[in-house]
């Protein structure tokens, strides 16, 4: 087999067959192909698509392209979520004790990376002493007693798509669904999800820019997972605006915390309880979606939800006294409101400028080596659809420098305020499988 | 400039500017822009074409990145022939003595690459004492003198087409007519060329398998020519079989020498005077392509083609005598016919299976390193169309070796013999440009 047959094969439009995709993944990662074949491949691809069986075989083959973690130590089905990122998507931290607290086990394992705001660990350690270094057997036993833990990524999972990614990245083949899903689902795959749930993102704060796009990229996603062998659902979601109000680190885990007690923002805990109804509904814990939710809504009045919290930040050295005394997480020295500078309405929240403008404040990392403040962040007091009085608050920052006149300007460049009244986005757009 | 945005603007079918491309060549030239992505704007490429503009500034990009050769010196306008390749194709050595007999200045520079026989040097070295060896002075003041002379490639011609032409081999991106026209024309315009006669090859021993592939790439150089302000014209000719009777150097030179005498193979006479005539009127030596015909044929008729080769030989270096002496060329040890086994027509000669049979033979170079046996090769007593009787010789084989059942096998693989009769394939099926 030789890889430029295979690359003239594809942009030829001919099928790939499951040996030829193997073979071209397990050559790649080894260093045999080398990177200017696969970007001809990748574009290759990117004109001429790949059909359910090819993109399936794409996915198992970087699948094992490197380690994959077995979690059949623990108990249970275990459901996976996974968003295709936003600004200020405060739903992981809500739907783990959320969903564990109806017997459904989390066993989370997470990163750091790059973006606007930190990752699911950067949060969480905004609650002095939470710590994520357990070992493999520690983090099966928490899963099995609290149905939720959260370990720090180990292993070479997916080598392939590290390594595809760095390349698509840099030469304009990035934006192909087949390249996207089989990306995404053999991380979740390699994880040991033995059922998916899918959050895809749409709007000018997501990846994908349309709705018609999302839902390709949502059905390309539950067709693979179908095909290789994981029950997945899809949810397709507006990211026109940011989720939630909070949009920083230890500002998220409050609102989590919030969310958990039923008094957080309802467009986050409507996505919480559309998401957390799949989970649990796959994971056999619940005879159908709607009971499902039903279960979840019970499990936030009575308290168990965040009583699982509890559990889950105390188990892992974490200060679990911070869901009631929220001023034990850490807190940006100065917080002052932007003011409407006008009356009106509120019809557009730029998300991703936003989510840049939290970046700014020290929320995020824009490089590797960027030190992330937990405490810094934005909390918007409007949401697109609100009215708004001249002087009123727009959005509350928390930073620690005086000097934020770049994010003040940002931030009113993203909130455009209009005489004209629109309605306030859908927030579910769509539900893609079963 | 980002190459990353460049790459994404052609692939999503956006026009590059001339800067753009600039930008491009050089940076990958000097090593800037790596094959990872060059490969994939390859591939953009093959997918979106480019414009006549964008193929122009990318000829003309390709031109700029190396050394380009100054043929200011002599007198008149340089033409330049080139052939996309085939199998057995001796005009370039039939061409050169026969315009230069009409005073059309042929400053030729050769090479000798790889192929199923050697390129012009490795024929033309064939006459004993014939050298390449000579300083750019005494090239200038033989072509000034006789019209003609041959010199060897000197000076780091288009490197960005030599980089990006092993880059598209290994790519599966070598078949797109936008890379193939800008790569031919650039190296034709480097070494000097005022105008530029093209023969596009069609038929299974070229590179364009069919005529509307051959035309499409023959248009596309006509249009780079003039947008560049190259007069350019080309021929759109048969190569299902080979060109002539003879595969190998010293037979090939053996018929030049016929053909310059007027008694070569029909179908190479007739190509050459096709593609002689449109030199001659494109350097400014006949006012019509008719009257540059009429004048070619009386060159071979009283001599001076021949005599022109003669003093072009000796010029450098060479025995002259050969030219009437054949004997004095290198000659094969074995010598034998390869007779028909049954009676019949002669239906289809394989050309590039042909040309293989020859390079089996030593005639040609399979790698850099294999040294060319001068003195072997074919001679077809057959071509398509013909009727042949069981015995009958089929094709001449000039070996060096005893050992030749692979090459008869290929041979008697490659001529299909059919009771029905087929007419002989056009020869000359267009001509675009003027």
């Amino acid at each position: 087999m030789r890889m430029v047959d295979l690359i003239a094969k594809k942009r030829d439009g001919h099928i790939l067959s499951a040996a030829e995709i193997q073979f071209i993944i397990n050559e790649y990662t080894n260093g045999t192909i080398p990177d200017y074949q696969m970007s001809a491949f990748a574009m290759a691809v990117f004109f001429r698509d790949m059909n359910d069986q090819e993109r399936a075989d794409l996915t198992m083959a970087m699948v094992h392209s490197g380690d994959t973690i077995d979690l059949s130590a623990i108990a249970g089905i275990k459901v996976d979520k996974h968003s295709t990122g936003g600004v200020g998507d405060t739903t992981t931290l809500v739907l783990g004790p959320l969903v564990a607290s109806l017997g459904v086990p989390v066993a989370k394992m997470s990163g750091r990376g790059l973006g606007h705001t930190g990752g699911t660990i950067d949060k969480l350690e905004a609650v002095p002493g939470f710590h994520v270094e357990i070992e493999n057997e520690e983090f099966t036993r928490l899963v099995n007693a609290n149905k939720i833990a959260i370990i720090g990524q180990s292993g070479n999972l997916t080598p392939a798509d590290k390594q595809l990614y760095a390349l698509r990245d840099v030469t304009a083949t990035v934006n192909s669904i087949p390249l996207i899903a089989s990306s995404i689902m053999s991380k979740k795959i390699a994880a040991g999800a033995d059922a998916i749930v899918l959050d895809v993102k749409t709007g000018a704060g997501a990846f994908m820019k349309t709705a018609e796009e999302a839902r390709a990229l949502a059905e390309a996603m539950v067709r693979i997972g179908n095909t290789v062998g994981r029950k997945t659902m899809a949810v397709i979601s507006d990211m026109s605006q940011p989720l939630g109000f909070a949009i920083g680190n230890a500002l998220e885990v409050q609102e989590a915390i919030d969310t958990l007690r039923g008094q957080g923002p309802k467009d986050l805990e409507e996505l919480c309880l559309t998401l957390g109804s799949q989970m649990v509904y796959l994971a056999g814990k619940a005879p159908s979606i709607e009971e499902a939710r039903a279960n979840l809504q019970e499990a936030i009045q009575n308290g168990s939800a965040l009583e699982t919290l509890k559990v889950f930040l105390a188990a892992q050295g974490g200060d679990a006294s911070v869901v009631d005394d929220p001023s034990k997480l850490p807190q940006a020295k100065y917080v002052f409101d932007l003011e409407a500078q006008q009356d009106g309405h509120v019809v557009e929240i730029v998300a991703d400028e936003i989510g840049t403008a939290a970046m700014l404040l020290g929320a995020g990392r824009a490089t590797k080596e960027s030190v992330i403040d937990l405490a810094v962040g934005l909390m918007l007091r409007k949401k697109v659809g609100d009215s708004v009085k001249k002087g009123e608050p727009l959005v509350t920052v928390y930073a620690n420098s005086e000097h934020v006149e770049e994010v003040k300007r940002k931030l009113y460049e993203s909130i455009r305020i209009s005489k004209e009244a629109v309605v306030s986005p859908v927030l579910v757009y769509d539900i893609v499988g079963e």
